[in-house]
C-alpha cells in the first residue's frame, strides 16, 4: 500500500466542523491527502478547532470546483455510499474495499469519495467511480456521520498497513518474561506444601483443590516476576506459621 | 455475541456533543446500552443534536456517580486506552479486543470503558479492568476523538456480528446473472468476426489483439444483460458496414 497515493475527496461538505473532524480522523490513521469539492463553508474556524493536531492536513488540502477535477489523475475511484443510495454497481463493505484500495495504490493514484452530509453522492457522481463502498451498519440506523465514515475507512486502511505489527496475544508486549513450565511446577509443589502447613489442604484427602489451583494459575500465564512474588509470599508464610501436623490430627479421634 | 450484554461506559465525558456522537455511533453499529459516569454537562441540547436519530440511546442511558457503579455487575471489563497511557497490563488492538468482548458477552455482562477527552482513564480506573484496548493509530497522531474511538470499537463488534453475511465479492448482489463461459465464447467469436469486417483485425496477422480483448472482457465478469448489449452492438454494426475483404486487400500490392 502507498498511502501517499490515496486521497480522501469530500463532495460539497456542508458543516466545517465535519471537515476538521475528517482531517483529524485521517491523520490518526496515517492519511494526509484531502481534497474538497466546493465546500459550503470553508475555510472556517470550526474546521480548525475540530482538526486539533491535524491542522497540517487542512493546510495541505486542495479545494476544487468539480468532482472531475478532484479525481482526474486517479486510476481507481471508490465512492462511499449508504445502502439506501446504491445503484446497481460493484459494491463492497469497508474492509474489503480497503483491500482493493491498498492493492490499487501500488499502481495508481486512488480517490475515496464521500458525499454530502444530507444527500450523499448523486447517481452521476456514483457512476464516475469504479467501486462503491458501503460501510456495514445496523439495519436500525444506517446513516453514519461524514467524519465517522471517513474514520472507519481510514481505520481499515491503517489496519492493513500495520497488519503484521500488531501483537495477536495480550502478553506480547509484556514487561517480564513468561514463567517457564519448570518454575511453575516448583511453585505448585511449594503451594501444595504451604497449603498443607496452614491446614487448608489435607494430604490424605486433597480432593480437587490442587487441580483447581493449577487451572487458575495456568490460565493466568504468569510472568517470572509475578511467580517470584507468589513464591515469596509462600516462603514468608511458612516462616510465620506453626505448621499443622496432619499425622497427629489423623490420630485425634474427634477431628 | 450478545449485544444486549455489552455496554459502553463514558467516564466523566466533558463535551455534550461527544455524548450525542457516541450515541449515534453506537446505534449505527447496533449497540444500545450507554452508561455515563459523572458527565460534566449533561443533559444538554448539543448531545441531542449530535445524536440525530439515536435519541433513544440517550433516553435509555444511565448516569451514575462512580466507575464502580457502572461496572459492578460485569464479568469482563475492557478499558480503552491510548498507547501513551498504557501501564503494563494485558493490551490488545480494537479488532482482537472485539473478539474477546464478543466471546465474553455470551457468558457475562461486558463493559467497554472510555475515559475523559483530555486525560483518558487514570491508573486506578485502568487497574479495575481485565483488558486494555488500544486502537492502532499512526505514530504521528495517536489521540482519537472520544466518539471516533467508540465508533471504531462499535464497528469492530458489528463486523463480527455480520461476518457471515457480507458478500466477499463485489458481484454478489448483482441484478443480473453472470455470463456463462459458453456465451462468452460466442461473444468472442462474434467480436473477432466483426473486428475483421470493420477492418481492425487482419485475420492473416491478428497479433495480440484478441488475447488483449479476451483479458479485458474476462476481467469485467460480464453479466448476461451486458453481454446481450455487446452482442447487439456487434450485430447492428455488421448490418451497417461494408465488410472489408481481407483476401482482396492481400492482393493489393501497396497496402
Amino acid at each position: 500500500m502507498d498511502v501517499n497515493r490515496i486521497r480522501i475527496v469530500l463532495v460539497e461538505p456542508q458543516h466545517p466542523g465535519n471537515i476538521g473532524a475528517v482531517a483529524r480522523a485521517m491523520k490518526n490513521m496515517g492519511l494526509g491527502r484531502l481534497v474538497m469539492v466546493a465546500p459550503e463553508q470553508y475555510p472556517d474556524p470550526q474546521a480548525i478547532w475540530r482538526a486539533m493536531s491535524a491542522k497540517d492536513v487542512l493546510e495541505a488540502a486542495q479545494v476544487v470546483d468539480t468532482l472531475d477535477e478532484a479525481i482526474a489523475d486517479c486510476g481507481f475511484v471508490v465512492a462511499a455510499t449508504s445502502r439506501d443510495q446504491r445503484i446497481p454497481w460493484p459494491v463492497l463493505d469497508a474492509r474489503r474495499s480497503a483491500a482493493e484500495i491498498a492493492a490499487a495504490s501500488t499502481q495508481t493514484d486512488v480517490a475515496i469519495v464521500f458525499g454530502r452530509e444530507d444527500n450523499g453522492l448523486n447517481n452521476e457522481e456514483l457512476m464516475r467511480c469504479n467501486l462503491h463502498l458501503a460501510i456495514s451498519t445496523s439495519d436500525a440506523y444506517s446513516s453514519l456521520n461524514l467524519a465517522m465514515a471517513v474514520q472507519v475507512v481510514s481505520y481499515e486502511l491503517h489496519m492493513l498497513a500495520v497488519a503484521d505489527e500488531l501483537p495477536a496475544a495480550p502478553d506480547a508486549q509484556w514487561d517480564a518474561a513468561p514463567a517457564t513450565q519448570e518454575n511453575m511446577e516448583r511453585f505448585f509443589v511449594h503451594l501444595e506444601q504451604t497449603l498443607g502447613e496452614v491446614g487448608f489442604l489435607n494430604p490424605a484427602a486433597p480432593r480437587q483443590l490442587m487441580p483447581r489451583l493449577r487451572r487458575l494459575y495456568s490460565r493466568l500465564r504468569l510472568d517470572e516476576m509475578e511467580l517470584n512474588i507468589l513464591r515469596g509470599i509462600l516462603t514468608e508464610t511458612q516462616k510465620r506459621i506453626d505448621p499443622v501436623d496432619w499425622d497427629a490430627r489423623a490420630r485425634e479421634p474427634s477431628r
